[in-house]
């Protein structure tokens, strides 16, 4: 016997239909003889609903009364779940976040979880029950609602998985797993049988949806293996765990991409000591998150710099008026924008052992005629910026470059 | 300076738009200089709308979790209302059940509120702010979501009022009052002023859908006056209190009616001792309640006796195979049944100090020819069933016959 907690995402419960379904795959695991403990999301397109309206009442809504009313998405899902489940004739119990204790701290709609009090989990559980638990939702030590964010409820999952001490932790979602690349981008996309928690964790930072970051930090801290699965297949799906030597020997995991960035560059900045930090201090105090900053000599000439940075593309219009007023200011030639440009990555930490793979990179996007505009790199993946129009392209290059469409 | 609890049923809060009228209604008395606890429903239909839902999910859905779905939609009014209120400039806090401490017992969809604790209540009363309490909704002991049962905010709000001691409890609905009878059957109907706990609790009981009995039960105990407004006016409403000397001089309250019973007869049943119970109890086993009893002299003959009494038409069939049973069992003659009667109903304190009033009641009837089938009264009210069809012509004649219609 097992003890799994298994989680499932707006588009598994999408409609009354599909919570039947997961009614019917969760008491399946139920009978098999495991323990089971479902944390479910709002059903598709709620949340949006509820956030939708907050805004219709208010143009700034007040955190604190956003979370009371998204939080109801998640207790609908868990509700409708039991229902179905015992009127299957089985046995579930919903808990909330505040029964189920999960505490958190106080920033409402980005809440962090601090501790869960599983006491009340395992009562349930030991009478046999089914126990499903509201997503995405906490409380905070004065008993306020809060939420976690979007994704939240993978973190939900992972977190009771951890302090339970689950056996597996299971997120049950709209794709059979975790794939090479984009499958909607490139035909030839493998879904992995397993990667480590430090490339999941780059994939998503760098764009593939997958799994929401924060609950792979949590699986990787507390070392709980997490099953990526299809809520409507049997198909085992991708485990994400620890580095194994039975991992398959790849030194690219995957190829991932955004397009969610756009690029600023002041040109012919006088290179003295503290020009990046006047230049991105506005920026970072308008709470706009910089993702690749790159400082090189400028063809001006000796003694002056041109600076890059890239930012999200919703912020990119209120972040140009911060440069350009800096600009002025330190003296910089030109600001010049880019909001049409792409960042193609690989993650893999095979990486670490084997030299050249930049230079490869380097070569396969030149041979496609590709420019480069911008590099970063960590220990485990390199990321190129490009022109936008180029992105699928270079995702199926990459992809073929490196052998990722072979088994 | 006065502590204001103020209800807004489903139709005050209907949309959003009417929720920011609520909002500013709220405001304006929290401006005057009042301190404010605010009891929202549901948006009108909602329930419903939730209920439907777990009729989907299983044939006889479970009522923990049916508590846990629908509490979903006050949660929702209070965190609209609080955005709202936020949004205009002023401060709102919402707390729903097992954060305002409303504590009651474990009958799921019928709950008893047994305890409030108004600490946190009146830390943020304290604060300034406005408070919005999630009406219907509460928690038991062991730390489940609970709901009231059909206009249980009304519930909330008074026994809020009482706990609080606050100088008033406003009730805002679509209608402007308790008037002398039905407006939609009869034009003359006028608002009253004011009327004892007593009279509203038998006018509520025998049709007049205003308040919730057990709303009225609460102000009774704990001596909570309970104003009834309308929403949308600034109309003062009527007043529902302990009898006071400068009440309204009338005999007669109100004028009440109800469609919604059946009457089963069993004729020539033998007179012996302990039939009614024969007769009743397989009906109250069935959990069918029982409002009118009658039994008298059988035109059959002596030492017979013929039985009459009424069951909600709900369970009017069902009543009618468990009576066809039991007569075949104790030996009646014939079972019939009457599902096309109503019962007209006159209320006042008044009745106590004035002789004549049934006789009176039963001539006006006679006059316009309506058959008077059973009748029953207590100390301040006199029921009679008549045939449904006479409906709206008895309510009209009593009440100008009573004068209801005169200042």
């Amino acid at each position: 016997m097992a003890l799994i907690v298994q989680k499932y995402g707006g588009t598994s419960v999408g409609s009354l239909d599909l919570i039947r379904k997961v009614a019917q795959r969760v008491i399946k695991t139920k009978t098999e003889g495991h323990e089971v403990v479902v944390v479910l999301s709002a059903m598709a397109g709620e949340t949006d609903r509820l956030l939708g309206m907050a805004r219709q009442m208010a143009k700034d809504p007040e955190p604190r009364e956003v979370d009371v009313l998204i939080s109801t998405g998640e207790q609908v899902s868990v509700a409708l779940f039991c229902l179905a489940v015992n009127g299957m004739g089985h046995e579930a119990r919903s808990l909330l976040g505040f029964q189920a204790r999960i505490l958190t701290d106080t920033i409402y709609g980005k809440a962090r979880i601090q501790d869960i009090d599983v006491t009340r989990i395992r009562e349930q559980l030991g009478r046999g029950r089914i126990v499903a638990v509201a997503g995405f939702q906490g409380l905070d030590e004065r008993g306020n609602i809060t939420t976690l964010g979007r994704g939240g409820s993978d973190t939900t999952a992972v977190a009771l998985a951890a302090t339970l001490k689950a056996d597996a932790c299971e997120i049950f979602t709209d794709v059979s797993g975790v794939f090479t690349t984009d499958p909607n981008v490139c035909q030839e996309a493998r879904k992995l049988e397993k990667l480590t928690y430090e490339e999941m964790l780059e994939m998503a930072s760098l764009g593939a949806k997958v799994l929401d970051i924060r609950s792979v930090e949590f699986g990787m801290k507390y070392g709980v293996p997490i099953w990526v699965r299809h809520s409507q297949t049997d198909e085992p799906g991708t485990l994400i765990c620890e580095e194994t030597n039975d991992m398959e020997d790849m030194i690219i995991r995957g190829v991932v991409y955004s397009r969610k960035e756009a690029r600023i560059t002041i040109t012919r900045v006088p290179d003295r000591p503290g020009i990046a930090v006047a230049i991105l201090s506005p920026i970072s105090s308008a709470n706009i998150v910089v993702d690749m900053i790159i400082q090189n000599t400028s063809a001006g000439g000796e003694g002056f710099t041109d600076f890059s940075f890239t930012v999200p593309k919703d912020d990119f219009e209120k972040s140009m008026l911060l440069v350009r007023d800096v600009a002025q200011r330190i003296g910089g030639e030109k600001v010049l924008g880019d909001d049409a440009i792409a960042k193609v990555s690989l993650v893999g930490v095979g990486m670490r052992n084997h030299a050249g793979v930049a230079s490869r990179m380097f070569g396969l996007l030149a041979a496609e005629g590709i420019n480069i505009r911008m590099i970063s790199t960590s220990e485990i993946k390199i990321s190129c910026v490009i022109d936008e129009k180029y992105t699928e392209l270079a995702v199926r290059t990459l992809h073929s470059g490196f052998g990722l469409d072979r088994e």
